[in-house]
Order: C-alpha cells, then sequence, then structure tokens
C-alpha cells in the first residue's frame, strides 16, 4: 500500500516538560510511531477516556516502536491548570510517559502546538509516522479495535533511514510533503 | 429493627460553599438522609468512583429524602486544589449537587470536618440518617447494592420531628447518642 | 412507614428444580425478602445484566436476610431450552441459588408462574416480602442503587411471625391483601 | 518488515453454516484478512468477550478488507449445544456473520477442525492472512488495542493476487509454508 502524502508535524512549542529528564523532538523520535495524547486535566473526557487509552498504549507497545507523548493544551481555565497542578496530577493518575505544556500564545486562549496542529478541543491523539509526519488526528473518542489498525498499519509501513533528513526536505521515497511548520510563520 | 446508638455528626467547618445560595447545615437538613461525599478533586477514586456514584444517588432518590453534600477534603497539594481549582473542575464535571470546602486546620494537613468525622482519606462516604447522626462510613469503594440497601433502611426507619432538638440533647426515642462535637473541643 | 397493601406472591409451579434438593416454597422462605430472578438462558439482558445482578444479591446480602431463587420462564425457543440446556447453562455460569424451570401451559407460550405473575417478558425482578407479598416487579433492567434501597427497605419492615398463617388469611397487622392465587383460580 | 513463514490455515470442516448462503472457504476470502472467532454458545468468556470482540471487528472493518467468521467448536454439553440451539443463540444475540458448526470427530470430544488448528478451547481468535496463513492465534482474552494493531499490519502486507494457487504450493514471494493440511492426514 502505498504511503498518502501527509504533512511533516509541526515541531512541539512546550514550555516545560515532566517524565523526562531530555525533551523529547520529533527529530530524535524519528523512525517510531507517536502517539500525541492532547488533553487538559479537567477535561472529563481526557481523564476518563483519553489518557487511560495512551496507558494501555504506552503499555502495549515496544518502546522503541510507539512513543507516547502527552501534551497538556490548556484553552480554558488557565488559572487553576498551571504546571504546578498539572505536576500533581501526573503524580496521582501515574502518568509515566513525558508530558508538555504547550507554549500558551501571546494573544488568545489557544496555546501554540495545539494552534499549529489544528486541534478542535480535548482529548485529541495525533498519530505521527516514523517519518514525521501526522497521519491521522482524532478529536474526542477512537476506540482501541481502530486505534490499534491504524498504529499497526504505521508500525508496518516501510522505514530506512536513509542518513538524510526528511524533516528539513520534506521529502521521502514516497514523496514530498508540504512543510506546514513554514506555514504557520 | 431497633435503631443502634449512634453518634452525632460533627458540624461541617466550611470557608465556602459552591452550588447553593444558602450553605447547608446538618439542622437544615434534619429529616433527610444525608449522603457526604468527601472528595479530592484530584483523586483518581474520586473521580471514577465516588463523585460518579453520589451522582447516580443524587439523582435516583427524591430531594425531599435524601440530601447529597459534596466536601472538598484537601489534604494533599493544596496549593494546587484551591477553591478557585475546585470551581473548574465542579463545572467541567457538572457536579450539581452543594459542595463544600473543608476548612483547614492551622496545623497539620487534614482539615477540620475530615477530622473530626476520623476520615482515613479519600473518597469517603458518610450516611447521616433523619436525627442526624452518623450511622455508616466507608472508605474507599462501596457497592452500589449495599449503598443502596443502607439508604432504603435508613429511610425506612421511623422518623417523628418531636420539635425538641436531638441535636442539643443528643437523645431521640431509641436512646442518647453521644454527641461527639464536645469530644473535639 | 406504613406497609401497604400488596397481592400474596402467587405460588411456584415448577417443573423441575436445580441447586437444591429441597424444592423452596413460598411458606419455606416466609420471613426472608425473597429475589425473584426470571430468565432464559438465550436472553442476553437476562444473561448480561439480569443474571449478574442476582448473583450480586446472592453474594451481597446475607442468607438468612434475602433469598435469590431464579425461575426459568421459557416463552420462546422451547425445543432448544430445555431443562437439560439449563443445567448445562447453569453449570458453565456457575450459578450457585435454587433455579426452577417454570411449568408450561397446556396452551399458549407463557408458562404458569410467568402469567400468573403477569410478567411481561424476561430478565423480570420480582421483590416479595417477609410476608409472602409481591411488593415490586422490574421488567427489564433495574439499577443496583433502586434496587438495594427497595431490598434495604424491606429488610427494615416490622416482621413478627405470628404463628398465625398470613398466606392463607392474606392478612397481616397492616392489612388484608387479595390472595391473587385464587384469582387464577 | 519480512512477512514470516506461517503455515497454511487448515480448511474449516463444517456440518452446517448459518447467516449465509454461500459457504465461506479460504480460497474464496483469499486477499482478505480473516478473523476466525471459535466459541461455544454456553462458554462465557464468549459470550462476554469473544463474540462482542468479533462484532465489533466485523463493524469495525471493511468487509471488503476483513472477513470475520464464527466457527461453533462444541467439545462439551453436545447434547444441548445443537445446530438448532445454535440457531436460535444467533438470532437472540444477532449475530450478522456467518457461523459454520465444526464437524465432529468420530472419537473424542474435541470437533475437527478445532483439531486441526490445534485450539485449547474457547474462545480462540485465529488470524488468517490474505495468503490464507495462520498468523495468530489467540486463546482467552486479546485487547482490542492489540488486535487492531495485529489486523492493521495484515493489511498493510503487500498482497499480488499472482493468479497462481499458493494454497495448493505453500509458497509466496516472501517463502514457503509448511501446508499444515498434510500434516493431519
Amino acid at each position: 500500500m502505498d504511503t498518502p502524502y501527509a504533512p511533516l508535524a509541526p515541531d512541539w512549542q512546550v514550555q516545560q516538560w515532566f517524565n523526562t529528564s531530555t525533551p523529547p523532538t520529533l527529530a530524535s523520535l524519528r523512525g517510531k510511531v507517536i502517539v500525541l495524547e492532547s488533553f487538559q486535566m479537567l477535561c472529563p473526557g481526557c481523564v476518563s477516556h483519553g489518557l487511560p487509552q495512551a496507558l494501555r498504549v504506552h503499555a502495549g507497545f515496544s518502546r522503541d516502536q510507539v512513543a507516547v507523548i502527552g501534551l497538556h493544551t490548556v484553552f480554558e481555565h488557565r488559572d487553576v491548570m498551571t504546571p504546578a497542578a498539572l505536576q500533581a496530577f501526573l503524580h496521582e493518575y501515574r502518568i509515566p510517559f513525558p508530558v508538555g505544556v504547550d507554549q500558551p500564545a501571546p494573544r488568545g486562549p489557544i496555546p501554540l502546538t495545539m494552534r499549529a496542529y489544528a486541534m478542535q478541543g480535548t482529548p485529541t491523539l495525533t498519530l505521527i509516522d516514523r517519518h514525521g509526519r501526522v497521519r491521522q488526528q482524532f478529536f474526542g473518542q477512537v476506540g482501541d479495535l481502530e486505534l490499534g489498525a491504524r498504529i499497526g498499519a504505521l508500525l508496518e509501513e516501510p522505514w530506512k533511514d536513509s542518513g538524510g533528513d526528511p524533516a528539513t526536505s520534506g521529502c521521502t521515497d514516497e514523496g514530498c510533503a508540504v512543510d506546514s511548520r513554514r506555514d504557520t510563520e
């Protein structure tokens, strides 16, 4: 099956990371399928569905194959969903994977990464392939069966680290993707 | 079935109420069975079990018969589980019943009402009968069937508003209860 | 709370009992609250909801207080929901309480006990009080909280074994109930 | 990712099919991923987990890509789990996909297809790839995430209908598989 053209994932703009000493980047995760779980700690659907599913992905796949990354995309109640509150939340809910705090925008409630990915709300699960391209984005709930199928398919795609940098050129063997990061500049 | 002796429920010491314009008191609720749901907004067991159960009780019984009261008994992460954060939480989780913020103690992490009721942690569900006496207290999870049976039994107990004030005397037709509030003074 | 008038429960007309050496009767269970769970082994709602709930009741209350009785009220697919098939079903699903096979009617698909209780289908849960009177009947699903409350209330009702036979007279301290069994003769 | 060697799936030996006018065969399904759900109608784990999961697969993937096939592999209580009883079961549980009744063995309780696939019990889910090879077999429960990932990966594998018959030769572009059907002759 040919891989469709897909835009390169915008870089994450994070003001603070938890659960990691080394801030993860798209470049450092090249070669892995990335499950980006965007949430707000006071969003009921995130707590009851999105984060438990992200934990199942984290537990169910090899860390060498799939990287689960959390992103705290606060766009409401910002005064109480602070990084300090998030830290307590991550501790109480025993979230083990890296979680970044999305950088607030100079103006408006939508933080920068959330805006760059055109997320509609929380929870949002973004699937990024081994080449760093956004392949699918789910807003709200997606079933485990469908999500598993998509991850399984992405893992099956051919991947050769060519030495070149697809993030720069936006090109792979299958074609050239629009670099959406340029678009936002 | 004779009603066992039971201690009068200590009065609630609350610094702020949400979802009510009139602070509820034990005296004002005399004649109703009270389900007191003590929780912390960042406690996973409270969010996944205690509060949904309290919502089912709130929806399943007549307001004339059963009063559901929430109590935010913060004993950890106090800097982030503020009244303002609780307000956002109650909004996002659509909690409709009155919720009080337990009064922090001058010393130590356990707030005053939590201490007076000798709660072991959160969630804690306290059943208070029509005469204002603590009849049962569950720490952790209690099943709906068992909780329903206890509420149903309490609703079935004879209740005559004698005009006197059992809260003062600690006495009812069935006997006299120790006034635990004196104990804590 | 005064006990409302309620009809005496019709006797069970059972062709075969499982899980008991002594066929239970309403008379032999006088003094206990009875939860009568009527089901069909190929009824999805019975398997997913009714029987699991009956198991929870069986496990959650004292056998001295509450008796759980199953009734296999087959009104469709009678050729395959035979007593032999039921026996295999009860074994595989580890149903521990007594289960009777409702006596087929000479004419029509509705078996005799199901007809006497005017059940609308399966699952049906019938609550019978300590005096042998039908107090409530639920067709379809009833929540644990509501069911628990009803059982708890019935357990709280005064019960004195007067030596007389309320099943004969239809009368108790609270009044006289219509003997619905006469109605069906 | 190279496709591992995998044995060709043994042909199904079925005495009767339900929910289909044309008995499905491995040959007729070549080109699709097959989810073979083996169950017994009185097996609790099949009813609560295996069949609902098979229904989710049936609903969640294109019929052109994934074929869900049920197999009633009765190895106990055979006198009551008859084809007629199965028919009533399939009707009540609204199972829409084809279900075959595994052919009883001349001797012993294990039916022929169950034996040929070396199944350990029920439920068993067997994944068969587009080339008709058994790629994975789960006894008991498998999570939706893991199952989805396996199906997604199988769907992603290259598939060219070469016109030849890989079922005869046991060979594909990736290699040659042992024909397990010969083994059982």
